[in-house]
């Protein structure tokens, strides 16, 4: 380890983190847009933990990405296994300088740069219950309907793009 | 009929009438948000056509609402019925300016000023068959989630709103 590491000992009190957050984010959007799937980030789950990104596949497939954007950041999180409990797949995405080894086998793995990013181990596959999946996506349908109102009341409309739904 | 009439002979001409049905639309998204629903606008169905507002109630009822700014603008829409397949109920929205008794009795019609809105004939209920459900709702979910990821894209970050899924 350089003397003078550009990466804190606990990033979490740095302030950096919800940025370095941010450029997994949106290297990991890039890379399902080009799957086909829509995303959205920060759905609330009926358990109470909000979900940092959600992706729902062209076939509706519903797909749980966690970002962990320090080691420090995996370690305080003793309750990801429930994310399995909410999607057909379940993934952690971290950037490069978070060793990729610490991350469980058992979950899907992306590695992003903030450019774009890799799936480096795909997440096995755990169905939703038909009843399970019905109440989520609901939830996210209507999570995504009332933050384009809200943004719509505030002036700022967002309109509707081509091909969206397909 | 006044001599100088603040209504066209024909709306659709004047260049008015988007910002017509914009204020409609202002109404029926405040009053649907009142009871609950989260509302969305412009979903291209399967059919191929757009609902101007899809609403989405707590218990995953969806609703479709077609705002018609003119007579004129009711008269040239001789598909309407189709909303009927995509929706669990169908409602007409207008303003007080197109006489009411031009919307079929068979269709819910809502009353809008563009501060608020009524119902003023509650729409019949044709239950959605589950796999068109299903579909459409997955159809709103992503187009959602597309529009908030381009808008984010751009620079305009939407925020998660506070119970926006309860």
């Amino acid at each position: 380890m350089p003397i003078i590491s550009p990466i804190l000992v606990n990033p979490l009190a740095d302030g950096r983190q919800s940025e370095r957050a941010m450029v997994v984010r949106r290297g990991v959007q890039r890379l399902l847009m080009e799957m086909g799937a829509s995303v959205i980030p920060e759905i609330s789950l009926a358990s109470g933990r909000r979900a940092d990104l959600v992706a729902l596949t062209r076939k509706g497939d519903i797909w749980i990405i966690e970002i962990k954007s320090s080691i420090e950041d995996f370690r305080v999180d003793r309750k990801w296994p429930e994310y399995r409990l909410h999607s057909d797949r379940f993934f952690f995405a971290t950037h490069p300088e978070v060793p990729a080894g610490i991350f469980p086998d058992e979950c899907g793995f992306i590695l992003s740069d903030g450019y774009g990013a890799e799936i480096l181990r795909d997440a096995p596959e755990h169905r939703l219950p038909p009843a399970t999946r019905k109440a989520l996506m609901l939830r996210i349908a209507r999570a995504g309907a009332a933050r384009l109102t809200a943004a719509e009341i505030a002036g700022v409309a967002i309109p509707a793009l081509d091909g969206e739904s397909e």
